[in-house]
């Protein structure tokens, strides 16, 4: 077993996070002994079990009596680690309650158990991820306050083009951060069932070992009870239908973590641009011994931002995969259904593993406004083209103005002269705007446009 | 030109159906149109641009005045089709009313019409899919009520398991249809918003525009006045934040897509093998020349599954790449945004040509009872074993029940008997179980278990 | 630890294979305790490094006595687990011949031991995949051998078209295990070149240690020489270039390795489709126990197909991501490089695990003719229609003969009659073929074209 | 019609460029008349069709006379273009010579001319692709040869590493081209085959039609001339076996393709970086009106790197899609197959796009060696610790040795003083570096390793 370790080696963004060990493969069969034994409680609550059998399913699911391994490697000769599951399961009760060893598993079929303990997995580490992408807002939110009015080059297609501030690009981090989490709020919240059909989504084994049992209710009745009762066991939604072959809740879970491994990702993208030798802008927290090479003492690599990245470029793949999955024929499919699980688990634990590490940059992150105006200085007023364009309209019309702007563009930086210089030598410009006003105008920090106005409404006014 | 026809040809599922028209490149192109003439009215509503400068743009902004193909070539200069498209319209504009040629795309940028433009092909493409969805919803409410109570085998792992009914397998993709219905429509709703950012999302340009014209109004004031008449002159919503590079609007599309995709590729794949020679439960409706092969006189292919199934089996990793795209480096992405066009435009495309093909397969599917009856004969009894197993269980123990059926169950196949026969033999069976008792039990019909309980609940109880 | 354990839960495919243990957190490790042993004996082979210190290396570099989880976490602080896998083994040395711990990862990059560490792991699974596809494949020609005129019926489009023999399909799923093995062969052949760069692969780290040492000769020579005895002890290949940020070596074994998944899952798609109730052309291997149901014992579910089929589902997607990563920023990527090793071992043992399964599901599968030609028995001959049509050309034209038949074939399916019976009461057809001819054609056994041939060809006359 | 009209709108990296007719739908349905024609013509040869009828519809095989729009609607009947093709044109040969008309796809079935089509459209694609890569490899040669001494700084996560050459990151550049090319002509060369299998792969119909021409031949022999002749006719290669099912051709030229696009792409993003304001290492080709924005007049966009990475983005998910479709059904899939088509055009001319723009891209790249230089100074020396640490390894050992340079480096870049100041006032140091030599050690011009030789070994010495 040693040999089995799976120690994040090769994914070190999740390795040693809490979701690692909340979607490990302990926790995945805590969780579907969770759901064999809220689905005795459930039955034993509707009448249709011995309550002193439910009590002993309870306590013997417990992952940590199980062999894991063994349950593994017989799940290759079923296709599913239930069967083995039950067969331990049914061993330990009848070990101390011999009689309750019938009741286990009663009515039900693998998959309502490794579904809902894959809802109760998801779940559990929705709560740890929702935590951190709120914790990161958070910090977003302040930087954004704190960096209202910090201006710097904003860029497109890799050049600098007009000015904006840190804090514009800041709040927009954060509003991602926000879209996911309200994503994964909204799959927490509504879309997380239980799995109860029975070996082909009628429900009939349940039914029939109810009727065995002397109950008085229709099917109709007893369905809706009992799903009430599963539900309210183990805290999850209760379906619209059996879901067995109708997979809404995986592409919902996978659509939002893909979500949120891309808004984690765009500010890892972000950080290390601004991170680059050449630009400075930010840094990440400096910690003794983090982000060294292997080769070269001096440099301290952004790798908070490198691990993040990581998980936003595999997390889309992965969850595209789960929604191919979609396709499964008939009641339940030989093979779209067993697809989802490693990929599902591979989604929580990175997209939990990006947003921890999230929280450790965001709260962390070292802004250099200093560097930000010495980059913002480098094209010698280029970046405000626009703006002059834009004063030169009502005297010049727009295509004089804008290829004016243009050409004085192109001989500043022919000649490396300050952009002003060029244009105040220009008769028309001259003629349409005072050298006074065009100094103005090409001074980076008056031409942020609504940046701020935008903070303001996205975080809240900075308290003063 | 003739040689540029995109005539399907390579993807029938959606030749000819209007979702096709929809998205076309020209569609596209006057979507950018209406953003651009949508941009002036709305600055024209707040002053800042004359009444009859937005009237000109909106005449002038009509895509068959304009030359597709050389705004698609120019865009290969720019990265972008924007550019060449405003020079056009400006030309127009201008040969009309020269005074307002200057105030086309005033204050803005490329990415701000082009995203404006996509949302409205978007909102247009939604409107059809979402109403063909619900009618090829409805059409399996229809067939689930009418076939609440018609028995068929349940298959799971590609063998038959127990029975089940039609009308539950109806509801079902039915309310997967409804699942993807309500995605769509919470994307309609609230998540396709205007794009208002000018060049690095500041709105510097816009702000800069409007104080030449005297406007006397704080930028947070304007920009949420623009941004209101914007999205009313557009009928799309407000952003929370400019998104040039925060795009969730296109992650939502694309996961909405990807789900309808599923959705409707679970009802194919359901359908094709269900189709089968050897099954024949249902048949695609009859239409003459459908379905007829290039060799084979005698088959009739199901091409509606086969179409959609294309479109399911399409959709996922467009919208993978799609999803991707959310790492959008900086305030505009030099190729991450330039990405999501074309895979959008299919996504589309393809969940429209398959719900279009959807409401075809859904009303015209003819369904087979015999054959189901007979299907169901086929194992002698064997999909009840779940149940006799259950029966069993009081007398024999959980674990005996389970080991003579099974036994029982090998008997019967080996030697082709009926599984009742066997059994009745057994005295341990025969202990436990009256010999009629045990033939009623081997009746699939009445072993259906909650089935019509769960149509009822999904469609409404069935009119009688 | 114990709950970091990976059994395989939830992706049974692979559970227990040898893959499994190939590519596992310890065997990485060990490969990449391998390059560097390995490196620094190709240093002392060149007189750059004491041979001493090289044999101390090679001691200390065994996996078992390292401490896996720490590295794995120390990970995090640096982005890649070599820089504490270099401060772990530096102390192993120095504990034991002190002064050979300078020499340790000299002149290295993490990024030279982790990429070659990888080569060897994909080097040692490549092994393991192609001796399985081997014996797949052989077990695959066997039953073409066999079956070679064996007849059943040739579906398409899920409707049986005309007759085939299970020998040519056989044949065709062997085929595709060759074409695997091939690609595979050919990656493990060429493909597989160690990593030698440093820093940012200019080589400069070993050349100046190098120099140190007093070496007489030109970088060509050195690095030539270098590339050579690394490529020696490791028994990779020497690259073209460093590599760091020219992903080929990644985007082959990707490409291959998704060929292969894709391969087995045909042969997957196949089996669970011939084993369906409604079919039982073929099963499964019978195994006591395999294949069982939580809820149902009379089944006997065709897990071998539906494991492999996971790992079809799961792999192209992952390979998806792999190829991706070629888009490596500068001289080394901030995470598209990190991006790549997860996947990529899942790769290798979703493949590994799926080929393994391949063998016993070839060796094993029960051919079942009787069903075969059972099933094509049920259209009454419309198997055929290709054949007769093209009998009555001559003597009708094309158009006259396929709608003659046409109309034949939906009579005889809507009376439930034999299609040549009702032929033989059209005047047209009776003038054409006598009606003798007339069931000969109709008798599928005779209408399997160059199946027996094709068999041949492909696999090698049977041996009578 | 003229609204159908793919102009390339929403992409274009490929719109204008000869890929993008060679794969157009008029491109494509000329290839499958190609196939009809070719098949006939083979046939003709063997004897079993009358020269006359071949020569028939070889004349009537012309796309300009077939209506695409309709041949594209009417595929929704039959799910494939070819039934409606062959309709088409047995009308143009019967018009012409009325005895020929059935001889029309004799023997055929819709997805061997589907198939083979696609075929000839891959060669033709694949011929125009090979050559810009060569041409584009050429020009990177000389590239790489020019500037084979020209330092740069290395970048490895984002930050400043070591020195290097812009010579090596030409050659490297060029190194995955060669790699893409080699990978493309190897599927050109081996693995494009004419689909010949009938109705379901077992040549039947061929064989029947034949056998009525009266032909004196085994099967064997029979498939084998037909093969031989068809592929002579078309230039495509012999298959295996029958492949429609059996997708390796589909797979291979999709993970060609795929590469392809990767290796471009690598380019696009390093081009990018170096193009960013504050690197301006290279810029792209100038071109008056290239590259400008709506908004910003001094901007010039590195659009040719844009919309290559437009194309790298959109291919590998595109390649997943298309290696997923190895998973088809029996012997023809409903739906796997007719999923292939439009990703595979997609792929061939977003690649072709692609490769077309990088002949621009590396044909005019400019080449900044003072800006370079001037990014090479701006860590004060920073970049050369790797070479310093190891000059000072012999007098204090390595450990020592890092971590006094590691502490020089953080007091260096907290001081903003050079390196070698800081380092040449510690004793350590001192004792065992001479002043002059540290000078000489923080040259950046002097530590880039073997960068000139591997360059040479790449693309041969620098003529002089």
């Amino acid at each position: 077993m040693k040999d089995m370790a799976d120690t994040g080696l090769l994914s070190p963004v999740r390795a040693g996070t809490e979701v690692e060990a909340a979607v490990s493969d302990r926790a995945w069969l805590q969780a579907m002994l969770d759901a064999e034994a809220a689905l005795a409680r459930a039955q034993a609550k509707l009448g249709t079990l011995p309550v002193l059998a439910a009590e002993a399913i309870t306590r013997a699911a417990d992952a940590t009596r199980f062999d894991l391994r063994e349950i593994a490697l017989a799940a290759r000769e079923t296709a599913n680690p239930v069967v083995a599951l039950v067969q331990s399961l049914t061993r330990l009760v009848a070990a101390e309650v011999p009689a309750a060893a019938d009741y286990v598993h009663r009515g039900s079929t693998s998959q309502d158990i490794f579904d809902t303990g894959a809802m109760l997995v998801v779940r559990r580490a929705l709560t740890v991820i929702r935590a951190d992408l709120a914790r990161a807002a958070e910090a977003l939110a302040r930087l954004a306050a704190e960096h209202r009015d910090t201006p710097m080059a904003g860029r497109t297609l890799a050049l600098q083009a007009v000015p904006t501030t840190f804090g514009l690009k800041a709040a927009g981090w954060r509003q991602s951060l926000l879209d996911a989490e309200e994503r994964l709020a909204r799959v927490a919240g509504q879309h997380l069932p239980v799995s109860l059909g029975g070996a082909a989504g009628t429900l009939a084994g349940y039914l029939e070992y109810a009727g065995i049992g002397g109950v008085r209710r229709t099917p109709e009745e007893y369905v809706t009870d009992l799903e009430e009762a599963f539900a309210a066991e183990t805290g999850l939604s209760r379906p619209a239908l059996p879901w067995h072959a109708l997979r809404t809740p995986i592409a919902d879970v996978a659509a939002a973590l893909a979500f949120t491994a891309g808004a984690l990702g765009k500010i890892a993208v972000d950080v290390q641009n601004l991170t680059r030798t050449e630009l400075g802008e930010v840094s990440e927290p400096f910690v003794p011994g983090r982000g060294s090479s292997s080769a070269m003492p001096h440099k301290r690599n952004p790798v908070l931002a490198t691990l993040i990245r990581t998980a936003a470029l595999q997390v889309p793949v992965l969850a595209a995969g789960l929604t191919q999955c979609l396709l499964a024929e008939d009641e339940r499919s030989g093979g779209a259904w067993h697809a989802e699980w490693q990929p599902l688990r591979e989604c929580l634990r990175l997209v939990g593993g990006a947003a921890y590490t999230a929280v450790e940059l965001a709260e962390g992150l070292r802004v250099h406004p200093d560097r930000m105006r010495e980059n913002l200085a480098r094209t010698g007023g280029q970046l405000v083209t626009e703006r002059i364009a834009a004063r030169l309209v009502p005297a010049l019309g727009k295509a004089r103005a804008r290829e004016l702007v243009d050409e004085a563009s192109t001989t500043a930086r022919t000649l490396d002269r300050p952009l002003h210089q060029v244009l105040a030598e220009l008769p028309e410009v001259r003629a349409a705007l005072a050298p006074a006003e065009l100094t103005g105008l090409v001074d980076p920090d008056s031409y942020v446009g609504a940046a701020g106005a935008l903070v303001d409404r996205a975080v809240g006014p900075r308290p003063r």
